[in-house]
């Protein structure tokens, strides 16, 4: 329920979430939260993505408790894995991200967050976090068939 | 060097690498591999984007092997966690994915690899694994303002 009333955390600076909790739809994120399949740091990887031009942005990490969030603040909450804690883009950079839709994949392991991105993305600054390019050998559905065979299709 | 000569990994099936290794180059390759920051378990995660409309098509995840595969072969690898062993795209399903770049993040912990993909990225049949829409609150730069601020960039 997109515009169901969400819970308050407590003790989170600038949690921005409205009060006033409706006990079912609480009740339902927490059972598909739950069914997300954390791994053994009980995390899940999320992919945000600029939802405007597709630009992939960052990849954070968010627990059970950082995806509720998301769903339920209309801004990206992430797990820390090197300071062991929450934290909200945007919180100290001011450069924030607006939710604008979470899909799980098929595994329901990984997320994909669609964002409104104010500022750069980057602790660097840089819009996204995947500036440096890496050598890399292209392939090409043509160039993989052998001479032999005419269709693209054909090489297996 | 996106064109020179990559190496041949042993024992693995239609792994389609060019035989002739350039030594210097696989230095290189083998150093800048070593530079990414793999977890506890090995691994780095893989975004893989359309590099054509920029879909979001999956994530997988690749240790240092499957990166060097994925570098070197025009085609993308990655490492099974559930098999526990390197599987390339399309090798069983026919839908491959052809890379066209590859960036790895500002902590060298995560990578984009941008490709050409042939038929459906996931298991299941469809372009993208994130088909599961989960119930977000949006947020807007502008819904986020308290009423009594008329700035859009006040509310701190």
């Amino acid at each position: 329920m997109p515009d169901s009333a969400p819970t308050e955390p407590t003790a989170v600076p600038r949690a921005e979430e409205p009060a006033g909790a409706d006990p079912a739809a609480l009740a339902a994120l927490v059972a598909l939260v739950a069914g997300l399949k954390f791994d053994a740091q009980g995390l899940v990887a999320a992919v945000i993505q600029d939802h405007a031009d597709a630009t992939v942005l960052m990849v954070g990490w968010m627990d059970a408790e950082a995806v509720r969030r998301t769903l339920t603040t209309g801004r990206t909450w992430f797990w820390s894995r090197s300071r062991r804690e929450h934290w909200q883009k945007g919180e100290t950079s001011g450069h924030r991200q607006y939710v604008r839709s979470v899909h799980a994949d098929c595994d329901r392991d990984t997320l994909l967050v669609r964002v409104e991105q104010t500022g750069g993305a980057c602790h660097t600054g840089a819009r996204s976090c995947f500036q440096a390019s890496l050598p890399a050998v292209q392939g090409s559905p043509v160039a993989a068939v052998p001479a032999a065979v005419p269709s693209g299709e054909a090489e297996r």
